[in-house]
């Protein structure tokens, strides 16, 4: 079978959410032909569908190189939701047991190690593993602000500050989410994830807790520093935008070009309803914004 | 009136909790006359109602200044839970308008710069700010292991983790909490408070989102490095020991010294039925504890 005009198919491991139908639209559109392998508990069979593709289990990495190979894909790229498993919850192959002592490491780590350990395996398999930004720049958040509602000084001064807490939790591996208000750190995001952190922000101003006004406050997500940016990207959609306005936020601030966005249009658009500021920022060069 | 064996009577400002009765209790029994001033809204009448008492709102420091030269106290001594209010909802007397530029300048604080303030208020009134610890030291977690469970060489790497993590997050004037399992920080505290942190872990547990198995996992509480020592310690209690119990940890680690006991003998009887470990450790000697 002759190459597309884009190169050999790019396999695709699809996690949870929209995130994986994305990347494969951005591929095709480029020419180059999508390969869906669904991880099972997690990939969304209405997303991955509609695209050629196989469901593969957590740990069996021995059928996804054979069936990786018999679709003539060289590289491959990760993208979707995949909650750490335990341990004893995968259901193991050959090819991985003899991987099982750096298996093993992964799990010990944090979520970084687990991910670079897992890139590490399949480039073991003889795939190169290739980033999300690679393939589909276009899902990224650009530098600036998105739609109409602009941040005020005091809203950049929280995301400086936010920017400053992420960055300083990097040798932890934790959080790529803080929500800051009036100079404020209110929460602080770790295993519970960005919705969760932001439903709790909510369920705070309910118990008087949380003291700013509504319409004061940012939530500001980053890759932690030092993460593999190939995996495990910090994403915004409609939902996010939900959440945000039900915490009685102004706005959220992620950092440009390492953030990926969901349904951009109609994310967008419901921050323009919710009168809530989304804007791209790049650590280093707040100074220049709030000017 | 002749004073009291203990020196003059002790201006004891309570916010919630049993705490400032385990206080007035401790100062009693060294022969010197509590003064209660309740904090309404946060003060339970049951626990202030031992002893000679006063109510006093936040913000009418003029009246608090009046009834304590009037009780002939030198010395006042803050104690008890008392959750940020907004601004706006403060009755203020005289006094406090006079010292509003200062007031408002702790609310635009941190804790940290809020409760700095509020000593420096009850200077100005000519009154010495002492700390708990000052005129009730046994309430304090004593260095070691409390109760019979003992930590094991993990618990005490993940305890070194957490406390690591609340040093660096500091400068933040964030957060007196984590949890930590197996090397994972999976929850860190901002304005929700060590409680609702620890039902938090409950529930992603039931959720499957804290991937660590039951009885892994520690909570580690310590003052905010750089924080004023005379306010707004740590505690724990039997409730805290429910929480830990119920979020699957294997036990908690406090600051020796600087975090305060509720209830003491139930607390270390909770900690042995329900088989959590409890320790007091100091910064700096962890080493000294895996040993």
């Amino acid at each position: 079978m002759a190459e597309a005009p884009g190169g050999a198919p790019l396999a695709i491991i699809c996690g949870g959410g929209s995130f994986p139908g994305a990347v494969a639209d951005a591929v095709a559109a480029r020419g180059r032909r999508p390969v869906m392998f669904g991880i099972k508990g997690w990939a969304d069979p209405a997303v991955i569908g509609r695209f050629v593709h196989h469901w593969i289990s957590l740990g069996q990495a021995g059928r996804f190189f054979r069936l990786a190979k018999a679709e003539n894909c060289r590289e491959v790229v990760f993208i979707g939701t995949v909650l750490r498993p335990p341990l004893t919850a995968l259901r193991l192959d050959w090819h991985t047991i003899k991987l099982m002592p750096r298996v093993i490491r992964f799990f010990r780590g944090g979520d970084d190690t687990l991910l670079s350990g897992v890139a590490g395996v399949a480039e073991s398999g003889g795939l190169r593993v290739v980033g999300v930004k690679d393939v589909a720049p276009e899902l990224f958040v650009p530098k600036g602000v998105l739609g109409r509602r602009q941040p005020s000084p005091r809203d950049y001064g929280d995301i400086d500050r936010g920017l400053k807490l992420i960055a300083t939790l990097g040798p932890f591996d934790v959080g790529q989410a803080a929500v800051v208000a009036a100079g404020h750190v209110i929460a602080v995001e770790a295993a519970e994830g960005t919705d969760y952190m932001l439903a709790r922000i909510a369920e705070l101003r309910g118990l008087g807790r949380v003291t700013a006004p509504a319409g004061v406050g940012v939530l500001v997500k980053a890759p932690k520093h030092g993460q593999d940016r190939r995996f495990d990207l910090p994403s915004i959609g409609p939902r996010t935008i939900e959440l945000v306005s039900a915490a009685g936020l102004a706005g959220l601030a992620v950092t440009a070009g390492s953030t990926m966005i969901a349904e951009a249009e109609a994310t967008i658009a419901a921050a323009d309803r919710e009168k809530i500021f989304m804007v791209g920022v790049r650590e280093g060069d707040l100074g220049a914004n709030t000017q």
